[in-house]
């Protein structure tokens, strides 16, 4: 699957997510290169490469989750690591950036952090980045490096495809996010609706109705990530109202922080919840309705791609 | 006006927005230093700043408009001009960051212009950037220099105040928008709605409704910017469905390309367009309905604030 | 043509003389790629490259010529976009860098634009640079890149061969430019002359004499560029009393502003202007008398030979 | 104690040591400016320091204790914050700079922590540092901003001036750190002694002797910091041996991981162990026999001399 | 003549030339402050300051003259010490910068040693460079901190104000050099003329006439620098057949190697030999026809300027 | 040797060390490229690499040996030429690289040299570094490119193996160099040794005790170089009174100043002094007890191995 004529591959893990740098690897058919981290007695951090890295294209995967200081810090160590041992070339795979979420200065004095770490991995050597479904697409312009930004709705669209799409309608918790939503329900043949937030005076935002055909509907709802949920719960509160026939959560990046997964999989109404495996999910936080999809072909592909030189916006968009 | 203690500031204006330059400065009560910007055989520009720099506080007001590309260059050889004749520092007055639209890779294999124009003004020398109403709050994280980042709001809110308001309602064209009307409108004590756009299936995008109420009252359309005005002009399409009272126009941009403001204008229903001067508008292109008002002193503000080392957050927030 | 082992190439045209890039392509066997420049409605610019760059060796044909600022930030934001869209290597290819004019500080408070713009061109992405006949040598001190200069005397002397050569001599308008006037004469085997300037109490300065034999004989005016040509013109006065048998008049760039193709065309003593296509010369502006030498095929074997890690030195010195 | 002249100083505190940063700011009769952390939902950070900083002397006090890469990126984020808000200039103030340790390369494809760690903190905005008892000295040479590198011998000294030093021995765990424990004898006027350590074949290091006079004497075992502590347990064990009169351990740095205050302190002989406050020592593992000194004092005057541009080393050499 | 408000100024030398440094410093009223040189068995040198720097404003003087590699590390390691001791400014005060002569690149596979060093300077710690007379004037633009360049011509002129100047003429020895004499001649309200040097068909160059009057007329002749002198040799061969009344020889560098002043004062007609202090010339080798003239009081009035942030340009040019 | 599928390689040496540089190339099989060392009258260098570099792997090969200055720029100056003449890869191979010494600001307002020159390496063009035996570990840090870091115990224990040593000794000045003694005993498959330095209180450091078996053996004394000897020297004097059956010096770096070869040599006691070639011996300090080993084939594995992408720790640890 690698093209013989380049420059060999190297393919590392941080200790992030190594099941899905596992599965990338297994699909590339290539071998997933050990790496040891160390913790000294002060708490700081080695980490070795244990593969030669000279003359290699090396691809370091490790999205930034939970712990996420911890695993950036561990991944700057990888990359200066591998720049200090020649790598050719040094890609930060990143399948899910959680910094991108601080992409403004909406309060003084606080530092874009989106910005900030785009700038500290490069400092540390990365000279690409490969990330899926960034918070905003304005945060592709925080980085001083070639960046590659998939998408997981292939992924996502394929799933749901199982199903009976007669009646589906996508909707979307807010139009900010509608463009994805129509993207997708442009690839499921299906319709489009979003909740329409309405902002009151005390700055508090809330759905206040759905735009588009929901009553009697088949409904999967997508979003790019789910943390908490709020914004999701908000949105089932308010179809609830409009009585459609189904419902179904769909989402990129599974955080399920402060038992997400739990609250929404507990209303009735919902019949699953589709992630992907962007950011591991704990065995013990699963529950029946969970669906977990893989994007390790998708990242295999892209990573195939950057490698042999290939276009990969042909693949994605 | 300007603390005594400080180092000197000094004041230099582009071609592109002289007017509003000189009104800085008498708001500031300096004097205008002046520039000569002379055009060689072979077209290339030489600026020359006609005033001592040298451990001067310098600022240099040039919004990014049209002919674009040569006001770029013009403020770029003037940055390097101050910068090589050794100004302490050298702020970038931008009141209007055209390239900010720029902010993202919406296709394949083009720049992020918002982003390169950033580093470029960085590598002329630009140690900080004035700059107001930035098209996506994101873009003020593309720049490596601090930024501040003002809005024109508390200008059109006293311009509104003139009227009776008891009716008035603030609508956004979109929501995308909402959070800036929704500030707008507490400034002002009314209420607020928004343009809900619908994306259909072609990936076209419509205004279908507005959510809030406008039937019966005075209605405030705002946008940050107004270039060709096909928005407003759908919003204005809307609105007359929902016969509201009255209908005015603000944004803090008026380009006014394509013939806006005749088009705009041209409602009987839009009894007024307001902009800021942050962009020169022709004589020839001003009408009766068109009311421009002056960010000058705010401008002058900041720059005196910026000057003396004085919050500015805690006068714009 | 281009060697088999290596990395694919790219070659791309800004919009400044796509003719000219059509030719180099010709010459190089390769298809020249589409890119596609748009404006916004706030004047800005956007081009996308309309082929796939990654790890290619990619190539931006772009000479800045007017006008000069647009075809600059158009360069730019090829670039960039070349970068981001993983180019392995990129080259900004410019016949005529009209900027090397601005190479000194020789009145306060002046960019010295040459060395600003080689900068501009590197932040935005050029790893390199291939240039024709320069203003000055030192210019190439300002780039921080690698830069191949090239020359157009071979080009210009191929021309010549085709004239009876026994009485001929080479003149350059000032000793400045004499070597590479000496340079051109011995390419030819012919004898060489240069216009010596008097610099007068008001700093004036004027040709005041030829040094070198010049009556009788068939002369060559050679300039490195003509703009509004009033140097050439000067010359020309001063040949006139010298009685030369006849008088042609040669450069590498023609700029030809101010209508210097009529000027000096115009004089029945000057039987033919020859110049090269570094700069494109409007079709209403060509005259009988004006004989246009395309550097196609240099500038082609440039690129094959930097392409193919060749010495492009052993080619053109 | 601040100079009046100078522009204004700003104090903030990250989380690692809010104490030591209050007990310098009391020294230095100004007030702790507030700062907020905030942990996302994804566990991202952001960080707000909540008082001017525009053209502030801003010092940001973080040793990099555990969990060091908490307080890493904490620390990364606030000189992004003083930059974006436009500080005059921003010094690190690391007390313990823990990553000092990854100071050479002693296995292949390892990064060498204590440059990398150093170049993240200029990205982030550092423009420079104040650091006390590094590792190695050489770790000075990792950073490409000024450096002011304190020791705490005089406090360690003044603290021992209280006993009766007549027959008292200054005692190196190895001669590596000989002439920190000379320096520190020569402060009290003392003898000074090392463990010699011989290297066996399997490359084990162990402590085989003790140059110099112990026996019978008053023993201060110094070395620069204490983690878990099982050098000094080998010197105890050594030293054992030599019958010495008494015996106190001392350091700058009191890290105590594994218990070390336990070990150490259980040993009959041990009758005091003094470390200063540049690491915290949770209340519940501080015992009778542990004696924390400040260093705020010497931190303070330091900060005070570098805003008032006063000389460092005149006082700390 | 310092100003009281500004930061302290402190001026430094390396052992290039300590006279001129003295000189400089009595001039502007400060001590010169000691820096030792040491160089270890390894032939390595460390350069101490031995001053405080901190939050100084300081110059280290250090022309680029023989042993000029000796010379260049030495000023590089004393930026580096002023930069690590905290120094607010540093100006490199070059009144020779020798590596301006090395400005193109004529030759394939070499450096542009002018522009190398320039980037070594900036990279040592340099924020901006006073130089005098620059080979070239574009080597201002191998800079990429401020540089201000001045000239010796006053000094010149002052000097030859002395003389009955009825019946004067400045020569350049060519005429690429005659803009200085032009602008020489105006200060002198004297002739100018210069020769005019032919290239020949070997590429060989000499001097073939002199354009201007100078038969019976008391010349001088002006160049920049003189090394071997072997220009100013031959243009007093051509000048020797144009019967003069008198000669003198004036130039800023006075560097004289291979017996320079001896085989040009050793020429009977020669009267006087001209040069000023930026660079040292060895007592033994000078002559009673040498007239050294001090640039020390225009060093010292520029250094005053640059310290107080006054225009540098208003005076010298 | 070396692989056919790569890019070409170039090797030039500077002045410093031509024998090595001609030895290296032989072992490789590769011709040592010329280049030309020219010294203008006002003694600045030029160097002309004189073969292509364009596209090619290049190696430099210089020592920072006495004149060190004359070589350090001499060294730079190449490293830019190979830059700007598009070399695809630029090594700078220094097999001594003297100022590693300069690791520590030891003193107030000095440069750590160390850090300066590896800065200015960068600066230059160098892409990366092959070293040997760097005095600190730590040294490798101060470099922002990779460094392939070899050691020569391997050349140095083939030589000992002639010897029976079955009776041997590795002996280190000071437990500080130890470790590597330590390595060098492990491969020799002997015991080991150290001198025990005491700091005395007025902070001189003398050898007073050697740790380990040395009476009636014989013994290799190992140190990383040797510059004056004094310390050799000192443990020369206290291991004649220890009674060993012989004695043989032995180091990497024979800097060898102030006639070390004579007083080591002097010593009866002394069998034989080895060191190796990373230095050039003039010819007539050799003496017959002088054995210098060379590293010319572990240098020219370690360049092939760079060139060809294989694991050089693999090798040399």
């Amino acid at each position: 699957m690698i093209s013989e004529a380049s420059r060999e591959i190297a393919v590392f893990s941080g200790s992030a997510h190594p099941e899905l740098a596992e599965e990338i690897c297994a699909q590339l058919g290539v071998p997933l290169r050990p790496a040891e981290v160390r913790r000294f007695a002060n708490d700081c951090l080695e980490v070795q490469l244990q593969a030669n890295c000279r003359e290699r294209d090396v691809f370091i995967i490790q999205p930034l989750v939970k712990p996420v200081q911890e695993h950036l810090v561990e991944l700057l160590l990888m990359l200066d690591a591998a720049r200090g041992a020649s790598a050719s070339r040094i890609t930060a795979v990143m399948p899910h950036y959680s910094y991108a979420r601080s992409d403004k200065k909406d309060a003084p004095r606080i530092s874009i952090g989106g910005r900030l770490v785009a700038d500290l991995l490069t400092t540390a050597g990365a000279n690409r980045v490969l990330a899926m479904t960034l918070h905003s697409p304005q945060v592709h312009g925080f980085f001083s490096v070639p960046v590659d930004h998939l998408h997981a709705l292939q992924e996502l669209a394929e799933h749901f495809r199982q199903y009976d799409l007669s009646r589906t309608t996508v909707v979307s918790p807010d139009l900010g996010n509608a463009k994805e939503a129509s993207h997708f329900a442009r690839l499921l043949g299906v319709q489009v609706a979003a909740g329409a937030k309405e902002r009151f005076p005390d700055d508090r935002v809330q759905i206040t109705s759905v735009i588009g055909e929901v009553a009697g509907r088949d409904v999967i709802v997508l979003d790019d990530e789910i943390a908490k949920g709020s914004t999701v719960l908000e949105l089932l509160d308010k179809l609830a109202e409009l009585e459609p026939r189904s419902i179904r959560v769909a989402c990129t990046h599974g955080l399920f922080a402060a038992k997400a997964i739990e609250r929404i999989g507990g209303r009735p109404e919902v019949l699953e919840i589709v992630c992907t495996n962007t950011v591991p999910v704990p065995e013990e936080e699963r529950t029946e309705k969970l669906k977990i999809l893989s994007i390790a072909p998708a990242m295999a592909e892209a990573i195939r791609r950057i490698h042999n030189g290939e276009s990969v916006s042909a693949l994605f968009r």
